[in-house]
């Protein structure tokens, strides 16, 4: 990367260091990047060290303070105190050193007011003089290209071939784990960054700053929480843009996590649910732990990224066959059955006890005769059917088939990948050809899974997000039913026909104009479950039954909630066949507006079967979130009942995306609760709803 | 194990074999078992070889036929053409050798009349020589113990320690990945099998033998279909009875899978759903791939088996708690805060910034000082509210607290596990002390769910499994909805008040009879979705609306289905209030009756929200099932409605297994839909049911 073109160029570029705290201990925090930097050969033009104790450390000169510095380093590393930060800074800075990362815990993570005070004066520092802060309590950073280490993670102490994949960690020890993890997986690293307690710099601009990095061309992540969603947003586009990928480990499905993530990084991990939609909606590819990151980079490095999910399993055994089914099915891959002529074909190959629908099991027979395996293997890649190969072969067998993988690998696209149970000897060849060979078939499963899906959505439109305007510091208020619905109906979305009725003849008169048969509910934005309070009746077929519904549900209301303020009622047609949705917007801290799609009913909730995404949403993401209900099928017809209107459902969300986006930060929530999805060509239509807003 | 105490003792006990179609050539299936045994050094003495191609191999003497030997082996390894087979097994029987195994393939495996006819024939000469036959199309089995290995399966030329874990496997590849993964991983073994066709011994019967082997401790294996539940059953509870675990891989979840597994084995891989709930209850823990299976057996090779699924996590990272958690989480395992007092002592270990809540956090202090690290173990080892302590510890540092682990190990019963995502030096040291080491996140939870549930499972009283009538050969029939209910009735189980009504008139007189409101059904055996075809007419307050509804649901049916044989309505109390359940109970081939239980309704086949068990179930059981639905809530009183009467439900399931126990054969299945749960205290009713018999 050009130098200086980023904010954090200072920090990545830099071809010089002066090490504050230098320590002559290599097992210390400021020992470990001084023996980094000696073994991998630093002179006195790049390396400086700076400690009153020593005069020198094997040989190398150490001087007494950053002001007798023979040269001005590009990058000051603070292996000090926590309360010796600020003197150190000011002196880099007289020095005229743009960037310093510090090491030092014993600010805001200790949740003291010392440490938080603390912080927010380096943070002061650093607004005030444009220096570039990374920290403090962080493991420091590394470019692999400079092969300047500013970090006290060892490993680093012979020179380290740069490679694509660039890293960065909310977590010293998972960015510790992922360069283990990963040099073990022979991926080669640009850059990492621990970002500690993002004072000055946030999760997202070390993002950016890869996104823009040449030699950068994959992220892996570890995110506890985001400080500014928008940028992260942002930046993930321009990296879908350049076909960057972006795979992150993100915690906090458990509240167990969620309570460590929190004390971890002194801030909320923040909704998990919607984290994890935001994140896919981005772009990005989320893991659960840092093994199944690495795998994702180890399948994207085949250089293969296949537009779909159509997996053809291969193996010598039907057991084989039959347990990656299982695994491979549980982990959302599509296992098509071949198409005819690839059966024919293989059909001719194989002994009448193989399978060739897929999977396809070669049987023993391989052993015999390779010339099988590779007619077999032409005959799948031919086809234009598949995406993804899988082979699951023993060791000593796929070392046999091994050239024959690796030839095939030079001439198709489709990602091919071999399970390695039992240690084959050529997997460096094979994984050198582009052929992904892991280890274990419950992991691969889950990273195929993960890296398809990925794969599929980079070959699609992307998402483009667009900036919202913040929630207003003045209060918002309940709308009540009414209210909220005469908000939607401006907007454009359809609504129940109904009517206010103050008193019970009024309500009569209402049922009587509207038609019969009608529902009478409780009016008032105090109550929020009108249910629970007995404020609903239905099905009243007369203007007489309308009449006692007011009676009744005010006195149950009033005698539940006698605090509420009760407006009246309000009298409604009866819509009665449909399907009833949930349509949701809540306002996420880190996100912004979010929708949520699912069935009407507690069972929703039971089942966590939700469809979420950030808004705006178009007609493909609305389409994708009803596809990804489990309660799917109950809008397409499910058990001999009629198709339901998908079509208008899939309008009431456009609509209500728009809606909010319009609206901007007037209005806070909406729940519609439900929106009756009619038969077919009948369109849907909002039943209840509530609305938090400004009016 | 005593030389025939078994049926397959003439198998496993064997000390002398003779391997006819003996080959020189040690890759092919003749010359393997011939290399392994001469690399362990058989003498003429316990080795015979028969070809007539070679007077010798390797010097060691080879016959021209099994007549000519120069004494009566005790097992027969048959490494001939399928169509030899039974020649040479006669010749075997005339020398008096009690058993053989079955290489070949060219069986029903080929789904070929010939290959049927041929294993009809062995099956045949089996039943009437009383000779031991294992296969066809098998790898073989071995007795570690004796060194016998009548196995083409390579890799057993050095002498193998023997060990206490047996493997059966319904495939040869998986019994060749188990025994390949789990050498690796440590494990010994006493004895392993490929079934193959089991064309005369078929799993259980293997099983049998290593239940009352007493050199096996634990079984691994791989199943695609068993030809004997019963068998199984009781043999599983056998184990179970002496604390042998049963470990193993199931497949068939997915379609493809069960396709693979029915082409594989030519046999319905069966239903996946009954048979992972039956294998459960049989006392078996079930895994998905053999990576699990082995990490189960490393598990339980620790020699700790807890009673509960209490799991501390302990880390020196906010990440690694915070990862763990999650993924623990969704493996089900209980992640309980820790008690005040244990909080207490680790809070005055700890640094600010840690945890001890569970997850605990140790933090980057481990580094510095190991007799902390120490004391936080006492603390947790102390508490009672531990199962199961896991330590998420980078390798280097796993090597620095592994003395202090090995030491707890010797004083505790608790299990302790730890990750090494980055390769420690004293795993081994760990491993023998009776730490498991598990070197990835997703897999140690996948395994520690496993482990934990069955561990905890072995503790409760077993479940007694009852031999059932079969099915009769005569026809069953589909009773009405009146005939069923009266069934159900005379076996003690309550349905609702009803009457049967033929024409308007009399509908409307039994309305007034029960009280309304009242439903009105149409009563035909040949409807069996009422709803669908217009024959339901709920909430109907006036014998009016009940002669009305006679009419419409009689012409509805009647032009939905104009062939059904109506048999007039019945008409019923309404009852309004409730959870609406689902019990059935159908037939599995292999296990006999299943009871299944789940909420009412569509859904629950959307969200496949049902729970299982084979008949009878007792009232733990009952409890058991209602739990594990994820609608469960709903009858504890769900969103402020009233506690449903689930003592009440439970009383239902006790009567309807019992009921099925005390009708055996006369009865087929049963599906009660719904059984309304009433409020606490108010009980259960059935309000419609389906009953296939013989009455």
């Amino acid at each position: 990367m050009n130098a200086m073109s980023h904010k954090l160029s200072p920090l990545f570029d830099a071809k010089t260091l002066v090490i504050v705290g230098a320590s002559q201990n290599y097992e210390r925090t400021g020992g470990i990047p001084v023996n980094t930097a000696l073994r991998l050969g630093f002179g006195p033009d790049r390396l400086a060290l700076v400690n009153p104790r020593y005069r020198e450390i094997e040989g190398f000169p150490c001087h007494p303070d950053i002001a007798s510095l023979p040269f001005t380093p590009d990058l000051a590393v603070l292996a000090v105190r926590a309360s010796e930060t600020l003197q150190t800074l000011r002196a880099a800075h007289a020095k005229g050193i743009p960037a310093a990362v510090l090491f030092a815990s014993g600010f805001a993570e200790e949740h003291t007011e010392q440490g938080e005070a603390l912080q927010r004066e380096v943070v002061e520092f650093a607004r005030e003089t444009g220096m570039v802060i990374s920290g403090p309590n962080c493991l420091g950073h590394a470019n692999f290209s400079t092969q300047l280490f500013a970090t006290f993670l060892k490993g680093f102490e012979t020179p380290q071939p740069a490679g694509p994949v660039g890293v960065i960690a909310q977590s010293g020890n998972m960015a510790a784990i992922f360069m283990v993890m990963g040099a073990r997986a022979g991926l080669g690293y640009s850059c990492f960054a621990n970002t500690g307690n993002e004072a000055c710099v946030e999760f997202s601009e070390y993002l950016e700053y890869l996104a823009d990095d040449p030699g950068t061309k994959a992220v892996l992540g570890y995110v506890e929480q985001l400080r500014d969603g928008p940028r992260f947003l942002a930046t993930a586009a321009r990296m879908r843009e350049q076909a960057k990928p972006l795979f992150l480990l993100k915690v906090g499905d458990s509240e167990k996590a969620a309570e460590a993530a929190a004390s971890h990084t002194a801030a909320m991990a923040g909704n998990a649910i919607v984290y994890k939609a935001a994140l896919r909606q981005a772009g990005a590819a989320v893991g659960g732990d840092p093994g199944q990151i690495i795998d994702l980079a180890r399948l994207w490095r085949t250089g293969r990224r296949p537009a779909g999910l159509r997996t053809c399993i291969v193996s010598v055994s039907g057991a084989g066959c039959a347990i990656l089914s299982d695994r491979f099915a549980e982990a959302g891959l599509e296992i098509p059955t071949l198409p005819a002529e690839v059966q024919t074909k293989l059909a001719a190959l194989l002994p009448s006890y193989g399978m060739w629908t897929n999977p396809v099991d070669l049987t023993g027979q391989v052993t015999n005769d390779l010339s099988f395996f590779t007619a077999a293997l032409n005959a799948l890649l031919e086809t234009d059917a598949l995406d993804c190969i899988v082979f699951y072969i023993m060791g000593y067998l796929l070392d046999l088939v091994a050239p024959a993988l690796i030839e095939a690998a030079g001439r198709t696209g489709k990602l091919l990948v071999a399970i390695d149970p039992t240690g084959a000897e050529r997997v460096a060849e094979l994984e050198a050809a582009g052929v992904a060979v892991l280890p274990e078939i419950g992991q691969t499963a889950r990273a195929l899974g993960g890296y398809l899906d990925w794969a599929a959505r980079s070959h699609k439109p992307a998402w483009v997000p667009v900036p919202h305007a913040p929630l207003s510091t003045a209060p918002y208020r309940t709308l009540n039913e009414a209210e909220a619905k005469s908000f939607l109906k401006r907007y454009g979305l359809p609504v129940v026909e109904e009517r206010i009725a103050t008193t019970a003849d009024e309500a009569a008169a209402m049922a009587a104009e509207l038609g019969c048969p009608v529902v009478v509910k409780i009016l008032s934005a105090d109550i929020l479950h009108k249910t629970e309070v007995g404020g609903v009746r239905l099905d009243l077929k007369t203007p007489e039954a309308a009449r006692e519904a007011f009676v009744i549900v005010t006195e149950s209301a009033r005698k539940a909630l006698p605090a509420a303020r009760i407006e009246g009622v309000t009298v409604q047609q009866q819509v009665s066949e449909g399907v009833g949705m949930l349509l949701g917007v809540t306002r996420d801290p880190v996100f912004g507006p979010v929708l949520t799609a699912g069935l009407g009913g507690v069972l929703t909730e039971l089942y966590q079967d939700i469809s979420l995404r950030l808004l705006p949403i178009n007609r493909d993401i609305a389409c994708e979130m009803l596809l990804e209900l489990k309660a799917h099928p109950l809008l397409t017809g499910f058990r001999g009942a009629k198709p339901a209107d998908e079509e208008a459902l899939i309008d009431v969300m456009l609509k209500l995306s728009d809606m909010v986006m319009q609206a901007g930060s007037a209005l806070r929530d909406v729940e519609i609760n439900p929106v009756l999805v009619r038969p077919n060509g009948q369109g849907a239509v909002i039943v209840d709803a509530l609305i938090s807003a400004q009016i």
